[in-house]
């Protein structure tokens, strides 16, 4: 299933399901089917794995009368982030395929050798932007903003010490986010600076859930820059894939429903480039991946 | 004033106000003299300035039996962290006091030379810990568990792009935190898994406000391990002020109400002294910040 939060010029960010085309409002439709739904995606997720399942059984049973008037054509309505607001920082995890390890090495400070752990920092909540929103150029602080498309894990199930041959039960889904990077605001080695500013975390379109994504590290993952093609990697190249991610991060802080893993970007962002390339006010971001969809962001000064 | 979240046998976590040697429950003291008040911490601060002002002459006015049935002894009442669950993770600063920058440089990889700018890093919401909370050392992942008495700044008003001049007017007042750190858990430099450990943000007594508060750069830090003083500084030595720090960060990222700031620790730490000290089960911490209070954690084995 694939599951967004949307607005219309009259309602508050609401849950939604795509289905042929329309964004079905849960709440709405559960109204119809006489079942209690949430009207937000954190207060699904909160529900665990029975809720999709339910929900999956109800849409194919529905009849066309259920649909009527708890669901508008996908066209008309505004996509926001999937998770506008998260309850903590996003976790990020940075330098995870080999490709985007040499060419941090080359040309920014970090170590050559791949990590022995995951290399993790986080995002405020602060950050997030929906589809279409700008990607905040701030030249009073950067000259280095960068992309990086990744694979965004949305976490299902608290998940405290899990193994991780059952971390992948702790997934609710997984969604598309592009961890914006200001190069030249690192400091002293920290990252959240440089990847923390006010629209530094685009995210979606969509949350599609764990079963309909299958194998999370079969995925091509692509970012264009003005329709040209500068990333176009694949999750399998992961140096510690999903479950290690989810395992390893649980083995020392506990993971919690609608929590967020931004999983790394493979080779091909600005800084790795030669000559090295940024971004610029007026420039559109494209981030893609396989299975879930493009997540498009204009570049404006502020 | 001094706000508290507390709780009894029988209560969720509420917020309540300390005066006279009593708990004051805000939300009954509210009820009592006819005016609704919000019954935690969050909501309190949500209203802005002016109800800390209100609630100050209100309780300075109040007649005994306002107190009746809305308070309790100090002695009946168990203290939670007082911003039980941040809405995102705390930030925190390293290296911000000169004699640290010099003993962090000597022990652990840290360079020798002062910061230019604030270094900025995050501990989750589940690092938060109470008062007596145990800090959980495990074994499996730090031999190093270390302490970190720090001033925390409560920011009570949006603060985006504050002049310095204006950013103490931002803020709500000041608690006392241990960023207590896993010296051996830091990852590429990155120190979240280090120093976001749950229980690793003990915090409290209290939130003292700002106008009680006076001069945040005033004020004595002291940590004990096991009632032997083992850090003696004071916030006057803080490399950047409250002011700077509140300036910087909200030059890049937006500051909400509630948000949490640790400003940084003074020399003293286990990892810099000679013959290294850490933490052990069985040891009890108690930091100390003159007009805050003291905050006693004793480490356990998990």
């Amino acid at each position: 299933m694939r599951f967004v939060t949307y607005r219309t010029a009259l309602t508050e960010p609401r849950l939604g399901l795509l289905h042929d085309g329309l964004v079905v409002d849960v709440e709405y439709f559960g109204a119809a089917i006489g079942q209690d739904l949430p009207s937000t995606m954190l207060d699904f997720i909160d529900l665990g794995p029975i809720a999709p399942r339910f929900l999956q059984e109800a849409v194919t049973n529905a009849s066309t009368a259920d649909f009527v008037g708890t669901s508008l054509p996908q066209a008309n309505v505004a996509l926001l982030a999937p998770i506008p607001r998260p309850r903590k920082n996003i976790f990020g995890i940075g330098l995870n395929y080999t490709e985007h390890v040499a060419e941090s090495a080359r040309s920014l400070d970090t170590s050559k050798d791949l990590p022995q752990q995951p290399v993790i920092f986080s995002k405020p909540p602060t950050a997030v932007a929906a589809w279409d929103d700008p990607i905040r150029h701030n030249g009073a602080v950067t000259q280095q903003l960068d992309w990086e498309t990744e694979l965004a894990v949305v976490i299902g199930r608290t998940a405290r010490r899990v193994a991780e041959a059952d971390a992948l039960d702790h997934v609710f889904g997984y969604t598309v986010i592009n961890d914006v990077s200001a190069r030249d605001c690192r400091r002293a080695g920290q990252w959240i600076v440089s990847k923390g500013q006010d629209s530094f975390a685009p995210m979606g379109p969509c949350i599609v859930t764990s079963d309909e994504i299958g194998d999370p590290q079969d995925l091509s993952l692509k970012t264009r820059i003005n329709g040209v093609e500068k990333q176009n990697g694949n999750t399998r190249f992961m140096l510690f894939n999903v479950a290690q991610l989810v395992a390893d991060i649980s083995s020392v802080m506990t993971l919690e429903p609608g929590d967020i893993i931004a999983t790394g970007t493979p080779a091909g962002v600005g800084a790795g480039r030669d000559p090295q390339e940024f971004l610029w006010p007026g420039d559109v971001v494209e981030c893609e991946i396989e299975k879930i969809g493009m997540l498009r962001n204009p570049v404006v000064a502020v």
